[in-house]
C-alpha cells in the first residue's frame, strides 16, 4: 500500500501534537509513510521536531519525521500541506485586539478590523505557498485551518489554481449542540448552513432523517446557546449561529467585557503558549501537556483528518467547506467564498445546492461578504483606498470618522509584515 | 381632448399647493379637468380646498376643484391618485425621532428604527388604498411620495396589483450636483444609479454623453458633498451617495449633532407648519406663503409631474423610480423594490438593466434590504418576531440589548395606530 | 433492530423478482419485514404474488410478502413505495413508438412525442399516489422508476410534497464504460453530470480522484460509443452521452433502421413479456426466468437499492437522481427538475453545484425542458393548447404542420386513458 | 452648430441612397457636415459616388460628399459609422442557400447553415472595423445592419471594446402588425419583445397604454400572419413571432417551397441588383430607381436615422437592439447578445429587463443562442470542431450525418474568404 507524505507548514505551532495523535490514530484510513515539518522559525522548529518525534516513539508509531526551514523541499511530493501559519505571531494578534478597542470597535482575531489586518498579513505568504505548488506539486491539496481561513482560501481560489480545502471547526458546533439537547450522537444529526466562516448560520435540523420537532429545536436553542448569544435569540431567528455571531448581535455588551476584563485573548494564548513551549521543550516530555487543553481550537485536526481520509479513500463525506460559491447560495457573487456544506471524495470538494439564504439573514452575510471581498483585494493589491473602503463596507466599522484614523493606526503597527502597503 | 381627473389623497397635506401649482404650470400637457382632494382629518381639508380655490382663481386656471372625506368616491374615475398621507401626523414622526435617540441610535423619519415605525402605521393604510383601487379603478396609477416610499411600494406590489409609480425627487440630487459643478443643464447629465430609496449610489456620469473626466468628477464631488459626507469620501467610493448615507457612514456625528441641536427636524417641521397653516387659513391669502420654502421637499412635484406627463403622452422619460428588482440589479432578490432608473411611458414603468451593483457597496445595499423586507412583512402581519427580526437585520441597530427595547417602546408609542400589532 | 415496509406499486410488472432478489441480497444493510405488493391487475398480481412466495422460499429468506389491490392499504406504513406501474401497458407503449413514425418522426417510449403521450397516462396516477401519501404517510420516500422518470418527478414535486426519489439506471453507464476502458473498478470512476432524464452528458472524468487523461479520454469514448452515436461525436463534444441521445444526433439515422426493422422494441417487450409470465404463472418454477434477461433495464434495481440503503442508513452516498434545479444548473429554471449528481442520505437528496452546463450543449438541454414543462402541465390541466405548444418545442417535432395531426391522433388513440383530455 | 461626419462602410451597397435620403430628411434633427462613402470595391463606389452627388443635388442638399477606398481615413473623425458590408457579395449568399438545400436542410441568408457560413466571412472584418475604431476613434459609433447583425454584435462586444448598435428593422414588425389590425398609428403601440435577431416573439401589446383585448389581440394575429406563419399559430403561443420563425415551425413546407420555385432569393437579389445599378450607372438618372422598391429591407433607415438621433440629440427613446444580456432575459448567459427594447440616449444603449421569457419559447431561443455563441466562437478561431458544434447545437441541423459533410462542402466554397480556418 502507498505511504503519503504530509506536511505542515507553520509546524512550530502549539496544534501540531494534536495533527500527531490523530495522523497515528487514523493509520489505519490514513497510511502515512513521511510527515515533514517545516516552520520559519529554526528554534521552534527544533523544539518541536525534537517533541514530535519522543511523542511518536511513545505512541509506537513507525511514521518518519523529517524536518526543515526550506518550504519548496518541505512540498514536494507531500499529498495533503496542513497550512497553520501564523505571520506577525501573537504579538501582532494583540494589536489585532488592542487597536480597534481604542477606538470603541470589536477587537478580535478574525472578527472585525483585526481580521483584516490578520488576513493582511497572512494572504501573501499563503499565495506564496499556493503559487510554489502550483508549480512543483499541482496535485496536492492545501488543508488549511490558517485564519482567517475564508479570506485565506477566497484569495487562494481567486489568485491561484492550487486545490485548497478551507477548514474550520465551527461546522461542527451546531451537530455538538443537537447531539447534546437531544442525547443522540453527533453523527446522526445533519442540517443546513450557510454564510460564511465564523459568520454562520445552521438550520433545518434532522436527527436520523426526522426533522426535529419545535420543542426539540427549543432544546438546541438551549444546547447553542453560547456566552451572550442567548436561546432566545436562536428561537426568534429559527437558526443557530456561529458563536461569533456575538460579536453582531451583541457589539456592546463584547465590547465591555473585554474591557472589563482588561486582557484580551491574544495576551491569554501568549502565556499559555510559553507554558506549553516550555513543556514541550522538556526534553523528558512525551506527552500532550496539560496546558494544551486551555488553548482550544481542538476540533479542527478532526475535520482536517476526516477531509484527508474522505479524499485519500475516495470515501463520500459531507464536510462544512470553504468554496467557491457558484450559485451553491442565491445572490452572492459566483467568485465569493462561502461556508456551506460539501461532499468531499477523491475527485474534490463539491458544494450542496443551499439555494435561498434564510430571510432573517441573508442581508447580513451579504454585508459581512462584501467586506471579505473588499479586504482580499487589498491584501493583495496594498491599495489604502480599497482598505478604506473594506472597513467603510463591515458591518462593525462603517463609520468614516473611525475607519480612517484605525486604518492608518493598524497600517503602522503592521508595517514590517505589510511590504505591499510600505512601498 | 380629454380631461383627466386627478385625486390627492392627504390633500390637507402643507405640499397640496405645489402639485396645483404644477399643475396649472403644465396644463397643456396634462389637461386636468377635475382635482379631486381628499383627507381624513376634515377641518384641514376644509382649510386647504379653500386656499386652493382661491389659488387657482389667481392663477386663472379653469381646473374644477372637488373636496371629500370618502375615499372611494375620490378614487372613482381618477386617471392619477396622489398619496400624500401622513398617518399619525407629525406628533408620531417625533416619536420616531426621539425614541430611538435615548438608545443612541439613528432617529429619523425614514431611516432607521423611525423609519420602521412609520411603515409600521402606514403601509395598512396605504394598502387599504391600493386595495380600493383593485376594485374600483385598476387601471389608476398611484403616484405615491409618501414616505418611506420604498416599503410603500414593495408592500403595494407584493401584496396587491394596483399600479403605483414610488416616488423620491432623490433621483434628480446627483443631475444638480453635477450641472452645478461642471454648469450645465442638469438634463445634460446622466448616471447610472442603483440601491434604494434614501440609501442609493450614482456614478457613470456622462454629460451630453461624454463620459466625465477624473477632474470633473471631483468637481461634481465637490458639489456633491452635503453635511458630514465629504468630497473625499465621494472621491473613494466613486460613487455620489444619497445625502440619507451620512446616517450609515458617520453615524456617531449624527447622532451628536442631533443630539446637540436638541430639536429634532420634527419639531421644527410641527411649528413650521403651524405657521403654514396659518397663512392658508387666512380668506386674504391666494399665494404659496413664504414659509413653504423652509419645509422642503419641493422637488416632489417635478417628478411626479414628470411621471404623469410621459404616462398620460405616452412619452419616453428615463425616470428614477422604486420598482420590483427582477434582475435589474444582481444579487437581490425578484420582489425586492429598488430605486433604478426606469423608462416610463403609456405603458408603465420599466427599469433598466443595471448589472453588478459596485464593489463597494453592495453589502449594505442587501443588508438594508433584507431589513426593509422584514419590516414590509412585519407591518402586514403585525408579528413582533418579524419587526425585531427587521432590527436584527438593520445596520444601524442590529444590537439585540438595544432592539428588544427599543421595539417594545415605539410599538407602545404607536399604539393607537398599530391595530394589527395590539389585537 | 426495525423491520421496514416496502410496498411495489405496480408489482405485476415482470421487473418485480429483480428488486424481490436485491433485497434478499441486502437484507444484512436493509431489512425489511414486510414486502407489499400491490397492482391494479388482479390476475397479474396474483401470479406474481405467488412465483414471488417461491421464490423467496428458494431463497431462504424470511421476508413476510402480503398482496392487495388496495392502494392505501398498501402505502399505509411503507417506509419506501417503489413505482414502477405502465398506465395502458404495452399496447399503449407500441402506440406511441408507431404513430410518430406515421409523421416522419422519431416513436420512442420516453424521446420524443410517445414519451409526452406516455407522461400525459401516467402523471395523473402518479399524481394519485403522491397526494395519498401526503395524506396517509408524508414521511414515505417514492422510488421511482416509473417512465418517464424526469416529468413524473417534475410533477410530483411541483403538485406535491411527497419525498420522491426520480431514479434511472442511466447515471450509472458513464461509469460502466469508463471502468471497462480503463481497467478500473466502476466505483473508482467520478464525474460531472447535467441535463435531463435520457439527456444527459457525462465529463471530467477522475478515477481514484485523478483526471483522465486525453488519450484515457478518447478510450472511454471508444467503450460509450453505442448504436449509431460515434467515438468521434463524443471526442468532438468532450461529454459521453446518454444512449438516448441518438435519437437527436443520428435522427434520420434512427428512424430509418426502425422503419427497416419493421418491428419496434414494444412489440418486442410485449412478446418477452409473455414468455416471462408464462414461466411466473408454471408452479414449478422458482427463480428467475432466463427470458427476463433480454427485458433489460437491470440496473435500475442496484439503484434503487442504493438509495433506500443510504437513505436508511444515514449513509453518504453520491447518485444521480431528478431533483428540482434550485440554481444546480446555470440557466434553468428553479423548479425544473434536471437529472444531477446528488448527495443522498437520510436527511433526504440534495443536489450538487454543476454551475455552467457545458457550452456544446446546454441549448439542447433547455430545448427539452422547456417541452417536458410544457407537456407536465399539460398532463395536468388536460389542455390541447398546451399540449400543443409542448410538441412545437420540441427538438423532434416543432414543425406545426406536423404536431397538429400528429397530436390530435395521438390523444385519439389514447382517449381511454385520457380524461382529463375527454371531458 | 456641429456638423457631423457620418461614415459608410459598404457604401457600394444599393441601400446607400436610402440612408442618403434619410439622412437629407432629417437634417434637422441629424445635421450632416460630410457623409463619406468608402468601399473595397472602387468600380462599385465610384458608381455610387457619382450617383449620391446628383441625388443629393435634385435634393438640394449642403452634405459634403468624400469618397475612398481607404477605411482608416473613413473612419477618422466620423460620429457614426454604418456598417452595411456583404463578403462574398451575392455570390456566396447564393451557396449559403444552395448547399443546405443538398441536405435537406433550410437554405437561407441568416437563419441555419446559411447564416453560420455569412458569420464566418463577415465577423473577422467586422471586427477588423471594431477594432480600427478601439485605435482611432472610439467614440464612434458602429450603426450595424450588416447580417447576421446579431452574430455581428455579439463578436463585437465580445472581443472589442468598440461602441455599436445592432439594429435590424423586425423590431417593428409587430407595431405595424397592430398599427395595421387596429387602425392607430404604430407609434401608439407598445410591446414587450425577447429572443434573437430574427428570432424573436412580441407580447403584452398595448395600444396608448392600455393593454389588448382578447379580441384585438386576434386581429393582430391576423394581421401578423406572414407566409405559413398562421394566425391560428400567434393565437396560441400568444406572441407574434418574428418572420423568420417560419423556417422553424413550418421547416418542410419551407424547403418544399423553395425547392418548387428552383430560384433563390440570393439569385433573385443579384438580378435585381444587376437593374439597379445600370441605372445608379446611367449618369440622367438622379432619383432611387423603381427596382429598388422590390429589393426589401427598407425599414433599417429609418432604424438607424433613430438611433443616430436619439444618440446626437440625447432623445429618450425605446428601440429594439441586439446588446449583452446581463440579465435582461432570465436564463440566458450575461454576454450572449440578445435583441430586447432598449433605451437610446447620448449615453448610450442600455437594454430594458424583460424577466423571464415565455413559457412557450424559451427554451428555443436558448438551443439558437448556444449555436450563435459557438459560431461566433468559430468564426474567430477557425476551429472546424466549433463549427461542427454549432452546427450539432443549431436546431435545424443537429443530425451528424448532415452536419459532417455539410461543414465540409460550405465551407471549400467559401474557401477564398475565410482565412481563418485554410491556413
Amino acid at each position: 500500500m502507498e505511504k503519503l507524505k504530509i506536511t505542515i507548514l507553520g509546524a512550530g505551532s502549539s496544534y501540531t501534537p494534536e495533527i500527531v495523535e490523530g495522523l497515528v490514530h487514523e493509520s489505519e484510513h490514513l497510511p502515512v509513510g513521511e510527515l515533514a515539518l517545516m516552520d520559519s522559525d529554526p528554534e521552534r522548529l527544533r523544539v518541536m521536531t525534537a517533541f514530535c518525534q519522543r511523542f511518536l516513539s511513545r505512541l509506537g508509531s513507525s511514521i518518519s519525521l523529517t524536518s526543515t526551514t526550506d518550504r519548496r523541499e518541505a512540498l514536494c511530493g507531500a499529498r495533503f500541506v496542513i497550512t497553520q501559519i501564523r505571520v506577525g505571531g501573537n504579538t501582532q494578534r494583540i494589536q489585532d485586539e488592542k487597536i480597534p478597542l481604542k477606538y470603541g470597535l470589536v477587537g478580535q482575531e478574525t472578527t472585525g478590523p483585526g481580521g483584516m489586518l490578520k488576513a493582511f498579513r497572512t494572504i501573501p505568504v499563503m499565495l506564496s505557498i499556493a503559487r510554489d505548488l502550483e508549480e512543483i506539486n499541482p496535485q496536492a491539496w492545501i488543508i488549511n485551518y490558517t485564519n482567517p481561513t475564508g479570506l485565506v482560501a477566497e484569495a487562494v481560489t481567486r489568485y491561484t489554481r492550487a486545490r485548497i480545502a478551507g477548514l474550520c471547526s465551527g461546522g461542527l458546533f451546531p451537530a455538538w449542540s443537537a447531539a447534546k439537547a437531544l442525547g443522540v450522537p453527533a453523527e446522526a444529526v445533519r442540517y443546513d448552513y450557510v454564510g460564511l466562516n465564523h459568520l454562520n448560520f445552521a438550520y433545518n435540523f434532522t436527527v436520523c432523517g426526522r426533522p426535529v420537532r419545535p420543542e426539540e429545536f427549543d432544546r438546541i436553542a438551549q444546547a447553542a446557546a453560547h456566552g451572550p448569544i442567548s436561546a432566545d435569540l436562536i428561537r426568534v431567528l429559527g437558526l443557530v449561529p456561529s458563536p461569533y455571531l456575538q460579536y453582531y448581535y451583541y457589539t456592546s455588551q463584547r465590547i465591555a467585557e473585554v474591557r472589563r476584563q482588561g486582557r484580551t485573548r491574544g495576551e491569554e494564548v501568549l502565556e499559555l503558549e510559553k507554558e506549553v513551549f516550555r513543556a514541550y521543550a522538556d526534553e523528558t516530555v512525551d506527552a500532550k501537556p496539560a496546558a494544551l487543553q486551555k488553548r482550544g481550537g481542538g476540533g479542527y485536526s478532526q475535520v482536517a483528518l476526516g477531509v484527508m481520509k474522505a479524499i485519500h479513500n475516495d470515501q463520500e463525506k459531507t464536510v462544512i467547506v470553504n468554496v467557491p460559491n457558484h450559485g451553491a447560495l442565491r445572490g452572492l457573487p459566483d467568485q465569493a467564498v462561502v461556508e456551506i456544506p460539501c461532499i468531499v471524495n477523491a475527485a474534490g470538494i463539491r458544494g450542496l445546492q443551499m439555494g435561498e439564504m434564510p430571510a432573517s439573514v441573508w442581508g447580513l452575510i451579504a454585508a459581512v461578504k462584501n467586506y471579505e471581498m473588499l479586504a482580499v483585494e487589498a491584501a493583495v493589491s496594498g491599495s489604502r483606498e480599497t482598505a478604506l473602503l473594506a472597513l467603510l463596507a463591515h458591518p462593525l466599522v462603517r463609520d468614516v470618522d473611525l475607519a480612517v484614523p484605525l486604518l492608518e493606526e493598524m497600517l503602522a503597527a503592521n508595517r514590517a509584515y505589510l511590504p505591499q502597503f510600505f512601498q
